[in-house]
């Protein structure tokens, strides 16, 4: 129905990520390294998701930001955290199939005025990185949910 | 003193967000495209901040994820948001500077038992990615602040 859409999907972190270098200088100390502390029983759920007026989340400016964390209760800036996190629970963090899902006959012009919104951060313990351009804001809000609706 | 590290430092993020594609199926519907409405007054801050034991985030398993927003208000899923904030604004955000200042008098083991730190969402109205690699957990612990302290 109202497809008109480009779409970027998830993109896995890994390629992005591994421009490091080594710069050990060494060190002069002796004491011990301190173990790593487990402090949380549950996988981490943290995401800060975006709105932007643009074609890509590469060139666009960030209009709007929050934040969403889901575990161990929901909460953060988002302006409806529990809907918002029992949203991302039914679809397992599936991010694409909540911007896929849009309100029965709702009607959009083709315009073409795009506008960005993004997903990072961590979704149960995984990196998730999830970016989608919709033609135009009425196609935005068109979508289903309130994830995106902040 | 205590460099036995290894850096990734702050990426631009546009060059691993344009893997987009154009869907478009077209859209029969007749209503207009709904202008944006502009929520804030101020720039979106943002973030997502990560620990894992491992040598690069993309290979790394998240152990802990927290959320940090520090406008209008320090808040977020950060045990101390208010410090964080501070810190971070104290610096403008340069997180490479968060992780460079060391507590005088440290001293650390020189074993390879890498832990990574990351940053992302955004700050101040720009996308931010910052990875920081450190030799052992007692490198990190050694680092001064409260930003990366979850």
């Amino acid at each position: 129905m109202f497809d008109m859409r480009k779409t970027a999907g998830v993109i896995a972190l890994g390629a992005a990520l591994t421009l490091s270098s080594v710069v050990g200088t060494g060190a002069t100390g002796v004491a011990n390294a301190e173990p790593a502390q487990p402090r949380s029983l549950y996988p981490a759920s943290a995401l800060v998701l975006t709105y932007g007026e643009g074609e890509d989340s590469g060139s666009t400016p960030v209009r709007r930001a929050v934040t969403l964390s889901c575990k161990p209760t929901p909460t953060g800036t988002h302006p409806t955290p529990d809907q918002a996190c029992a949203e991302l629970r039914s679809v397992d963090g599936a991010f694409r199939e909540l911007t896929a899902r849009t309100e029965p006959g709702r009607a959009c012009t083709r315009e073409w005025r795009p506008v960005t919104v993004t997903a990072q951060g961590v979704w149960d313990g995984r990196r998730v990185w999830y970016e989608h351009t919709f033609a135009n804001p009425c196609f935005k809000n068109a979508v289903e949910g309130q994830v995106f609706d902040f």
